[in-house]
């Protein structure tokens, strides 16, 4: 396969980390040619970016530190995952034309070898099951987010009162959604009436607080008044404190994330009242979703089942635009615009 | 049993609720005649106070507002634990002479109905196990929630590292003595180089970090090199933080009190660095110790053991003086005065 001969691979890297949000100066814009399939190394596949995952952790990842992975390095590939399809490969289990998901970068073509494979994930898709933004969204990792995160650690019961910040988000809506289908009553949090509105009459969740509106509080009182038994909490800082305020006994909290606090340039807010959990008998977990790669298949083949029967939606927020316009839509999860799992579509298939 | 008859009940009562610090100005004293025999109802007994236990929960007692139990009334007896001897009863369970663990309030003499017994306990104590201090210690309250708090909710295995702050209290020192037999090293975490030296050389901890003489941080990585499976927390603010700092993978932070923010009148201070526990794949979680009753027993049994065999000691911090010197022994605890469990002895039995 010499068509990728005399191909040029956009990218995009860090230049430098940012202080507070992340700006166009925070990035370099580079080319490169895209490898011959006679270049591969053994092991090797060459893949074209379809397109990239968007999420709230890339802030974390481009700061110093350690953290559940290393930082991106300044001059490196922005790390991304993301849906692609094979061009050339030097790897047995992969051929021309399949579709995979993995760590493929912020880049037009990523060329993937065992230690980035085992690092970063290279899964062949089955495009019967959904397309390529379904499989970043309710079959990817948000997905499987949602999925371990609810189910593993949330551990609801029917009848439960389920809360999830981030609503309309891509972890938010599979909790929601899936805690719905466990029978739970769900209550999301997100910003502004269009969202919430889209919460409730698209994704069918019972309620969703605005938390631009007024205080989370008193909307917990009004839609979970009788207290909340599991809070996925995707942003952290005063809406975590809303929530551990209203918690009922033996209540669990999954700390999923904290965009809130991501761009912070004072130190994280710690929950005020956390001494609930005391009171209340409760406990706050955080989660990474890596540690469930071995059952993946397993809430894939769920999740693509509630897909399949119209239980569940898979809602993404696609930007056209190519790996130039990385940054401004990186900035609109930050600013919470995105409706539904943020995508940037690369190319198409 | 005629010989209380004009006896006098010698009472201390909450008379406004502290901002801050309690002071004298927030009790009253107060004497009532103590109850003749044939005063009392059916299934009442009357029990003389030999010894109060003193503890950081009372602190929130004294506040208004929901917590785990309703908070003590304005013009109430003061809620208190305590361990007295029988001295008349309509009961057909207790009988004259025999010894008691109850919520006998601070104050000499303690009519309890089914009510009281219900809400705050009424159990025959075994004098053999232990003296009426080893009772408000190991072998009650405190001990209880060491034993279900370190059992329960952190679940240790051999080899793991607890780090346990009040060390020298008395839950620490149950938490700490119980973690060493079940095979953890042990690093405490109290307030001075004499009772560090204490919580080493008498409890037998492998360590003990004085907060007060630099960052606890660098005593972590001092002395709990290989990061932190438990923490079992009874202080809250910079030191929960601190510990956060240093945990590992799947740690369990057992949260069973904050004494550094009970006298707050600020807000609480949050865990800044909660989102450890995602890094982490870690819970936090809230213990009441109320909600094992039915196994205090066991506990009991296994913790007597201990102390007859020698593997565990059972220290205490008695101050004579009885309900009188109530106020300033109470403050003793919020200055980190005491060494092992407070208690206020009341009268001999």
């Amino acid at each position: 396969m010499n068509t990728t001969t005399s191909l040029v691979n956009h990218q995009v890297r860090l230049a430098s980390r940012p202080v507070g949000e992340a700006t166009r100066a925070n990035w370099q814009f580079t080319t490169e040619p895209v490898p011959d399939a006679a270049q591969l190394a053994d092991g090797e596949v060459l893949v074209k970016t379809l397109a990239l995952s968007l999420d709230p952790a890339m802030r974390g990842w481009m700061n110093e530190g350690k953290s559940y992975i290393p930082p991106v390095g300044i001059g490196e590939v922005m790390r991304a995952g993301g849906i692609g399809v094979v061009v050339a490969s030097k790897h047995p289990g992969f051929r021309p034309g399949e579709q995979v998901s993995a760590g493929l970068g912020v880049q037009e073509y990523a060329r993937i070898g065992a230690a980035e494979a085992k690092r970063f994930g290279l899964f062949r898709i089955d495009p019967r099951l959904g397309t390529a933004t379904q499989w970043l969204n309710v079959l990817g990792m948000p997905g499987m987010t949602g999925y371990f995160g609810l189910l593993d650690v949330g551990a609801p019961s029917a009848g439960e009162t389920v809360v999830v910040s981030g609503a309309a988000g891509a972890v938010g809506q599979t909790v929601g959604q899936l805690a719905k289908i466990k029978g739970c009553r769900v209550v999301g949090i997100a910003g502004g009436p269009a969202k919430c509105e889209w919460v409730v009459h698209e994704l069918g969740f019972d309620a969703c607080i605005d938390y631009k509106a007024g205080p989370v509080r008193d909307g917990l009182k009004q839609h979970a008044p009788g207290g909340v038994d599991i809070y996925f909490d995707n942003v952290g800082g005063e809406i975590l404190d809303a929530v551990l305020a209203r918690i009922n006994r033996k209540a669990r909290i999954v700390i999923c994330g904290a965009i809130s606090q991501y761009n912070n340039t004072t130190p994280v807010q710690g929950p005020k009242n956390y001494l609930s959990l005391l009171v209340n008998r409760a406990r706050m977990e955080g989660m990474v979703v890596f540690d469930y790669a071995d059952r993946y298949p397993i809430a894939v083949a769920e999740l693509a089942g509630y897909l399949k029967d119209g239980r569940m939606k898979s809602k993404e927020d696609v930007v056209e635009g190519g790996v130039a316009a990385f940054p401004e839509t990186l900035a609109r999860l930050f600013s919470g615009q995105n409706f539904g799992k943020l995508v940037l579509q690369v190319a198409h298939a």
